[in-house]
């Protein structure tokens, strides 16, 4: 049965450790075991009933490839080409495998969609670099011939997601151009003579790079060019659909320079490449022409009339991607706090009269640690709950049903994902970090696997949209809401995220009164104080935006003047806020067995996050003395020594199997240092004199 | 001529860019390069004129690595064994050379030590395998032998230190123990029959491990284990000299079972081993008895009486090691912040009527890096100065000269040293991290070097005494110098970084009373925040710690009760406070030229460390209201303007050599995607198609 490992581990060294050293508040870990632990994974791991199959899907893909040896992990690193190999090749047999069945691609977008997500996240717990292939190579590129293409470039779509004969790429920053789509360099100029586009890269600098599975791999790519017409006008950014490399041999084809960029910090089983065009003519059908098209004439016809409305058809794509990221990192999180929870419960260090402690009962360890359990808990539930909103609104909308307001609720929605990704992905890199050196020496071992999954997860704060520069997007957005409350107008926010903006004046009014860190630990204080900081923030940001515009600045100057202390903390307070509603809306259809411990993690979270607004409390006046600083961080403490008992369970709740997990410090069956000595005896080479011994060997003058 | 390459290097890339862009503000950079940097880099990069001959000595050093061909860089990292070979290769190399002159052996011990450490220092930022090889094996065992061994260990210090034939490791931390020395469990058991010490290992949690050069070279070990008399009394933790490989063939020897560690984060050039000992028989004279021996018949002889005490003496030889990783630390920091000024003057995106912008434009990316580049500037500084301090009260020490209260001066260096190299090693952790990201993607290529220099550096906020742990001590410290001053005794400050406590009652009744960022701009604003700020914490911290005892708590629970927001911060604190005095006392001895450069990076590390407290001078009632947080971040942001212009100077006189930065991002010549491209297109393999495409083709049922 799945999520059996969880039931069947005893964990004798575990309970021991905890039990033995604080013998008063001895938690009856084991029967916690089987009580809480079932109806929490089956509940909150998987959440509702109907998602019980997407649940057993994912433990279906992680013991389907255990016993794949093609998926067995390797004790050492492998080349950076080998890495590719082993990347490519577990690719083609997650294919193979079909987890992807008929009835699943025939499905409804949501549906679908979700299955997707889910062999993604099982996946990428393994390895991410296959993942990440595969949601560039196969979902988004398939996502775009969608929503891009048209009819004509329906067998891409059935040989890349249905058959899975191809695997494409996704070419837009260039070397020179990341952040700033706008003024990409290569060029797509229709020639009306061939009817074919010629595809030119002026310079090195406006090589296309970047671009995963392109390296060795890939054997089409969605290319995102200038389109120039025959008339010399250039209508903006198009993607093309272009072919790279012959699929019988893998050779690229005559005027393409296409390079691999070798190794990076993580993530080495991906392919990332580089693409010079040399003159390179495509079919002019080869256009997505879903929003524009060129006619065999040359004449650009377009249902929009600003490229810039083209180009954000083509970008919203990229949502699902940000959403992608963020369901994985939930993955990322759970993974390494699990390790460094199951570490801190059976690692003993210090005490007294030599009974030695374990680091859990020590509150320094319990702070480093347990608000990032904290968060793992709050953003897959956050996660889970706004995928869901996310993926109804794009079904109703793409099969043509209305949807109120559905261009309000467009750009609330890219202002969440905008604001959410940065905060998540910096969050458990930040947790990843933590864990890591909350496990000392033993978690710098490969074998801890904290630091494999911290350099894998590293890109993310970088890709899809670089954090500090996409976060931005959530500030205008933000403003502009605040701008037309404070006016009078309407605030328009569909899912209800700031409608609370009508009332800013209410909010802001609010004082802090509480005496007792009871107050505190309660969802009224936590969004109130949110709600009051969101509308501080909001004030301060437009006041600093205002008087740089005063000075003369321009908008964009003046907004460059507002990032630091104002635009930035707004939109990640924003973020902050958005994972709390939406978890308390999830909390509240829990049975309620389940609802203490979950309020515990909440109030956790909540106030481990306002910690880090206390100066803007005090600054905008929200308090003023010491009580506020002191009442907070006392239940901060006090919820840490209230976890303590339960957040074995917890992260047990939250982790995937010891196969999928692979640390030799977070295995459930607490045994550590059988597992570190099997680790380590067994290593290759482990006790061999070094191969290279002659080369080193100093003989002594006098021997010793 | 040593330097040379800062002054030669034109950047016409860089000047255009940041000139281009700001026009009206444009800054004489090229006339900065010559004017400004020389006396830069004499007076501040190597400091005094007697320091000459040691930064002449650095330079030689990468000179003469940078041509041979064994100290290339690798475009891919090798595997983990081969990493090894290179190191130990290097090592013996390095060796070879004999930077290490018969002259340098026999001068002084300050003049011996500054030698060593500035070799350390110019090989760690080639391969910080190699430094810590050569830290461990030679500096740290030689120094171990002359402090803990007497006559009859000399030869060993001859063939380590002198002659290089020997490499050795220092075998302290066990499998189950690392932060808590007293609790090892290998014992040392004299037999009187034999004349030897039986050492041996219970069980593997009792193996030694972590141990630097154990795993595939060292032919020697200097073992810490519980010394047993045959009376069966244990004395204690003591060091012995253990022999483990025949130096000739590299063999371990029969009774050993010693391993490789094999893959870590970083640092795999260091082959750490772990070692079990199956009573393995060593002479009694292998006992390091400089402070305690065992005579032939078995009594154990002691000039201290309390075990503590030798321990004590032992571990005092580790400050040294901390003091090196600090130096390292403010290389890595350099070179970090070298990379990412260098890519920001030329990398540009965004902008207006496409007139794009250089990243160090940008009011945020000021404020993400420059912050780093202060303390960088800062910590450099400061551990110049201290480990002069430290190693003249070693040498005069040494040499039975009278030192006044020496004893009170180790315990304040000490407590110094243990918050510092805290503060150091993760202030440049987070700045190595900030770095990679300001470099967006680009960043995350192992070419930029940001990603070795983050996973090499990572090991040290563990290493060498776990930094939350070892921080512990200093707060100790802190709070007996403040329960004696409050109590109307003495404060013992030798070096004088707490005597301000003595009138800790006028310190703490200061106030904020600032109304123009000005005034905060000061080294008086500064130094006295600071001053309240430790009086604040150090009441806080006391009386948290004393309630804890008055509800019934141990002492050991009470401490552990007081880490949270109270002893730590304390540490931190006043660690920040210390490079703030220590660089203030050698910004005095600057030449007039320089000083304003510095005092604006002085002002700015102060203001951006002090933005960190903000929340304790509100909830202490230093000051109230919105003005205090609002003059700090204007000025920071003051500052980042200020120092726009002069940051690449800054960098350029912190940077080592192009071919020590090893950074395609990074260069001095500012030719930013040229270098890319160089990079991309030299790398082996890149254009070719993969080796294993046979086994991932796929042949489509329908070519596309």
């Amino acid at each position: 049965m799945f999520g059996a490992n969880f039931l069947q581990s005893d964990r004798p060294d575990m309970i021991a450790r905890v039990s033995f050293v604080t013998p008063r508040q001895r938690t009856p870990l084991r029967s916690l075991t089987v009580s809480f632990i079932l109806p929490f994974i089956v509940k909150y791991g998987g959440l509702e009933f109907r998602d019980i199959e997407l649940l057993k899907l994912k433990y279906k893909i992680w013991q389907t490839l255990e016993k794949d040896p093609l998926f067995a992990h390797n004790a050492v690193t492998p080349t950076v080409e080998e890495q590719k190999r082993i990347t490519q090749l577990q690719l083609k047999k997650i294919n193979d495998y079909k987890f992807h069945t008929k009835e699943m691609v025939n499905s409804s977008y949501s549906r679908r969609t979700r299955t997707i997500m889910t062999i993604n996240e099982a996946v990428q717990s393994l390895n991410p670099s296959v993942s990440v292939k595969m949601a560039i190579g196969i979902y988004l590129f398939s996502n775009a011939l969608l929503s891009l293409g048209t009819e004509r470039h329906h067998k891409f779509y059935e040989s890349t997601f249905v058959e899975r004969e191809t695997l494409a790429s996704f070419a837009l920053t260039e070397i020179a151009h990341g952040s700033d789509a706008r003024l990409m360099r290569t060029t797509a100029t229709y020639d009306p003579q061939s009817k074919q586009f010629v595809i030119h890269t002026p310079d090195f600098e406006a090589a296309k790079c970047w671009v995963g599975n392109l390296g060795r791999t890939c054997t089409h790519t969605l290319l995102f060019a200038q389109l120039i017409t025959p008339d010399g006008t250039n209508h903006g950014l198009h993607g093309f659909l272009v072919p790279i490399r012959n699929p019988e041999t893998l050779e690229t084809y005559p005027g393409l320079i296409v390079g691999d960029m070798s190794e990076k910090i993580g993530v080495n089983g991906i392919d990332n490449g580089f693409i010079m065009f040399n003159q390179y003519r495509i079919p002019r059908e080869n256009l997505l022409n879903r929003t524009a098209d060129v006619t065999e004439e040359g004449i650009y016809e377009s249902s929009f009339s600003d490229p810039s409305k083209i180009l954000g058809a083509a970008l919203e794509n990229l949502s699902a991607g940000r959403i992608g990221i963020m369901q994985e990192s939930c993955h990322s999180i759970a993974s390494a706090v699990t390790i460094a929870i199951r570490y801190a419960a059976t690692r003993a260090q210090f005490g007294e009269r030599d009974n030695e402690i374990s680091l859990i009962e020590y509150q320094l360890h319990q702070w480093r640690l347990f608000g990032y359990v904290a968060a793992a808990v709050v953003f897959r539930m956050y996660i889970e709950n706004f995928s869901r909103v996310y993926l109804s609104i794009v079904e109703k909308s793409n099969a043509g049903m209305k949807v109120d307001n559905l261009s309000e609720a467009v750009s609330e929605i890219h202002a969440m994902v905008s604001c959410s990704k940065p905060l998540l992905t910096w969050t458990v890199l930040s947790a990843a970090q933590q864990c890591r050196e909350a496990c000392g020496g033993h978690g710098y071992l490969k074998c801890s696997n904290l630091g494999d999954i911290r350099s894998n997860h590293e890109a993310t704060v970088t890709y899809e949209g670089d954090n500090n520069v996409l976060s931005q997007q959530t500030g205008n957005w933000l403003l502009r809401q605040f701008h037309s409350a404070r006016n009078g107008g309407t605030v328009d926010s569909p899912l209800n995220t700031v409608t609370f903006l009508m009332d800013w004046e209410k909010w802001i009014a609010v004082r802090f009164r509480c005496s007792r860190t009871d107050e505190l630990k309660t969802r009224e204080f936590i969004t109130t104080t949110y709600r009051w900081l969101i509308c501080y923030l909001l004030i301060q940001t437009h006041e600093k935006y205002e008087a740089e515009l005063a000075k003369g600045l321009s908008k964009f100057e003046a907004r460059a003047k507002s990032q630091v202390y104002k635009w930035k903390e707004l939109t990640k307070t924003y973020a902050e806020y958005l994972a709390i509603i939406f978890f308390l809306e999830s909390l509240d259809k829990k049975e309620p067995s389940l609802q203490p411990v979950l309020t515990k993690l909440f109030c956790l979270y909540g106030l481990w996050s306002l910690d880090q607004h206390l100066v803007e409390l005090y600054q905008g006046g929200y308090s003023q003395g010491e009580s506020l600083a002191r009442l907070l961080r006392e239940a901060i403490l006090e919820l840490c020594g209230e976890l303590k008992g339960e957040v074995v369970s917890v992260v047990d709740a939250l982790a995937p199997t010891d196969f999928v997990l692979n640390s030799v410090l977070g295995k459930s069956d607490g045994n550590l240092y059988q597992n570190i000595q099997k680790a380590f005896f067994s290593h290759p080479g482990a006790f061999e004199r070094a191969p290279w011994w002659r080369e080193v060997v100093t003989i002594p003058k006098s021997k010793i």
